[in-house]
């Protein structure tokens, strides 16, 4: 492992998932799944996220889009709220859902549209 | 936006998933999601679903095995339901779901099956 | 094996892909590939294909809709002929393919229209 | 059908996903799903798992990988459960979730791992 | 058909992708895969593309990693000169391309490096 | 980057997939994607592979069926010849594609075999 970029990962997905999800994400890990909770904060958040080049809204419209086309639902609402707190409003990402409808299919597109107002809701809730 | 077009598909759409879904969709639509709700209803309802070439009943079959394929369980009941509407048996949901299997793989069968079976014990309660 | 249901397999898919496709398929198995011949040929074309409940017309629609947005061209571009040989004509294919490209987007059907024309003008040297 | 190749699928089925999982299934059949509970016994349990070549725990091993990918969660919760019984401890389905994180990408893991522990939960109540 | 919907994808569609690439696809057009095209310039490019709410720029990242993904290698290598076109640098579409080996596997990252270095070097012909 | 995790990542690819191969691919890397070699080599190659756990014929047996489904045929190339050199067996390789043709659906298997073919016949040629 290198030190210095699983720090700026750790720092990196606190600020984006926010400290409490990956606290918990931290304290809950047991031996099956902590190798792999370091591995992802090292790997995906700082060796990836850590690089420079693209902003973090940049990197966030395209876990939007992408993660959507995954099928993931579980992490596409995670990214939401990420891509929120990294300054992407909802009219822009309506327009990332629209254009995920047109590239991969209006099931895709419906959705995506669905988890983000069960994510909208939850937050106005607060 | 093709007015003819958004109404024909408008038409198509609550005749196939069902007037009191359709209304409710567009009732419950906010500013996030409209643009996409009268994208869907013209681009996919009446641009799609409304060229001639192939009946509706032929339309279903094709998205009862698609929408299994693009692993979309959701859109997957509503669209079962919307193959009953539209003149499919349930022998004939059965074999497009076993050739699903075969040539998409047994899990995407099985998932296939198991919503369908729900969306038929669902009918059979009312 | 159920040597009834290879038969049968084999009698549908020599009807379907074409006698000659069929048989250098067969005669050039090896030891490697041999078992999956005669394993697809039992379960996919004797087992599936074999039974009632669809037409063969109706099995083609399917597969090019599946095949499409499994992403395939190889075994696309066969069932484009052998649904061809089943009947369908190329205003519903065009049908199936523009459906396909609105339920899982525009670049499957993209790709689908490319490999069909390819199809129509090897078909149309002969 | 052939009645040996059935039967083979039915012992191998019953002893990776449980007994009383298979008979559930089976008694639950109806003339809906009957044919396909059947199919899948023979095609994928008898025909398949019921090859030489391969041990049954590495049919678990490649099984814990597709499903992942081809993104499954209730197969994959069974295959899970088959897994440990075939004799995979959890140290090995971590490294094949690892595994699968790193080509499938990280979404497909952090699902993986998530429903793993669910499992683990679930019989560590019993 | 919405003319002025149709008439600004046309428009967009050809300064992306190239006018002459656009005026070759619409003259070797037929019967067959002409619906085909008149749909794509005008959903697509017109409906989709010709909204406010993201810059193009914008929208060639997100095609890039939604091509990607979906696998579709000639689609993506046009959308990597569109992105070209709209203003990507090399080195941001490097960092797509991590993004996408993280976030849906590194396979499909090396796919996406090797097509746009092919795309680099054919350019560099010129 | 963590220089003995890049340093173990190097020694596996090149024994794995090949000095020469290895070689070429770090010799012709340029600006644009030296970082994604690099990445590669550290995180999958040293991070992933070089973990305990898994013996490289298991990790080889899991990626023949991942990338198969994944559905990137020159990949696969490369990793049914360093399969071969981790010392899996053709009769290994084919039992691992016809479970990946039940899993996953025919077309994956039938590329799969037809992939593995073109490996064995240029081997054969040297």
């Amino acid at each position: 492992m290198d030190k210095q970029t699983y720090e700026t990962g750790l720092k990196i997905r606190s600020e984006v998932l926010g400290k409490e999800y990956v606290e918990n994400s931290m304290k809950s890990a047991d031996d099956f799944n902590k190798p792999f909770q370091e591995f992802v904060t090292e790997y995906c958040w700082g060796a990836g996220w850590g690089r420079p080049g693209l902003s973090r809204k940049e990197r966030s419209m395209l876990n939007l889009a992408m993660i959507s086309i995954l099928n993931r639902p579980h992490e596409l609402k995670l990214h939401i709220r990420g891509a929120l707190t990294n300054g992407l409003t909802k009219d822009q990402i309506r327009e990332i859902f629209m254009q995920v409808a047109i590239y991969a299919g209006v099931p895709a597109g419906v959705d995506a549209f669905r988890q983000a107002r069960e994510v909208f809701a939850e937050l106005a809730k607060k």
